[in-house]
């Protein structure tokens, strides 16, 4: 019995988000699928976040227990066979008995792409959250910096969480960006609360628009309060890109 | 009486191509559908080309006559009102009484993508041409040079097309370069066979993985011979990107 840890990615836009549920798709339903087609066994496999429906990973990691005789090397593209076009095997390797796709994570990096050109880009339909208002990018840098750093997250959590108690998390980096009609926010943490990054855009979006004060965040932070923060915005616009270990 | 020109982009992943058909759903028939709406009259629109099914486009340019009273600055938003997401009008006006936008075009620029990554990427599915195998892009240049300039494009027609006599075309510049995972084809030229640009990548494919010698090209355009170029490379990995009157 080893413990594998598989490394993939896939396009959100179909799935109910990655954690198994009854009555609809998941990419954890189907990567099991095509393990069991694969490794010829029953296998449930832990993954390293629970994305929403409509999220996109670039890079997610997760980890099964198997006595299957597959090689790590041919994994991916044995896998890729039975997958659907839009989840994707990566990498397969052999991890220490008590390695946890969850629990072990180190920090993870999230991006949100907000299509902010005058029209809806029918490319990014699935792939961006279209938001058409003119944006002030230095106000919301300004916010941002004071995301950034240890702090009691509970005004970014979605309501009705219950995590009392549990929400301090420390924000590494959160960079506003600008590229073509694009703007690209970038998110490192040691981990996330429920909604998390959808409610920091939704707020910073806010502060671009100046319906928030950029200097109003320390406050807002400090209330835990979620009905000072902004909207939740829109699921597909997030990718899950990097995981630390 | 007004001739309109209409500036609009698509993601052709769900369409069979531009151009009207009996039993399938094309671009066209979208976009008379919210033209019916918008300007409350029966219009036909006339198209800069006829892109195949799952061929994509990041401008797009047609014409319509019409009494409408809409104005144009109103027609973006008017028209993407009724349209799929998947369709989206830019920009709209009015043009003098001959212009015609197929057949008043100098030139065009077609872009072609492959996904020559180890893996094929879940988000390109339908957006690249997945084609995993080592590319020499120095020769592929090469090849690409010879296919610059004015000739008879007869072996990069698709067979059955007829065209004979009327095959001489001028390609502008013919680029190809590698962005991370992607190799990127620009063409510009004032005309194009049909399946012209697919013929020329799935050619060029050829000579990057050598099967084909890069200075074979100037014998094989004067052969005039299709057996004698490459495959046809997929409609998902082709985007019309400009269009000059």
């Amino acid at each position: 019995m080893a413990n594998y840890k598989l490394t993939l990615r896939y396009d959100g836009a179909a799935y109910h988000g990655w954690q198994r549920q009854k009555n609809c798709i998941t990419v954890q339903q189907v990567v099991e699928r095509a393990l069991k087609k694969v490794a010829k066994e029953r296998i449930t496999v832990t993954g390293c976040s629970r994305t929403d429906a409509g999220v996109h990973a670039k890079k997610f990691v997760c980890n099964f227990q198997s006595e299957m005789t597959v090689p790590c090397r041919k994994m991916p593209l044995a896998m890729n066979r039975m997958l659907p076009y839009d989840v994707n095997v990566t990498g397969c390797e052999i991890v220490d008995d008590d390695f946890h796709a969850q629990f072990d994570t180190k920090w993870k990096r999230y991006v949100y792409i907000v299509d902010n050109g005058e029209y809806k880009n029918p490319f990014t339909a699935k792939y961006a959250y279209y938001y058409p208002y003119k944006l002030n990018l230095t106000a919301m840098r300004t916010a941002a910096s004071y995301i950034v750093g240890t702090h009691d997250f509970a005004a970014f959590m979605a309501s009705g969480s219950n995590l009392k108690g549990h929400t301090v998390r420390t924000v590494f980096s959160l960079n506003v960006k600008r590229r073509a009609n694009e703007v690209i926010f970038t998110i490192e943490a040691d981990g996330y609360l429920y909604n998390m990054v959808r409610i920091i855009v939704g707020t910073l979006l806010d502060v671009g628009t100046g319906k928030t004060d950029r200097h109003s965040l320390p406050d807002i932070i400090s209330s835990a309060d979620r009905k000072r923060t902004g909207f939740t915005a829109a699921a597909r616009g997030l990718y899950l890109t990097e995981v630390e270990y």
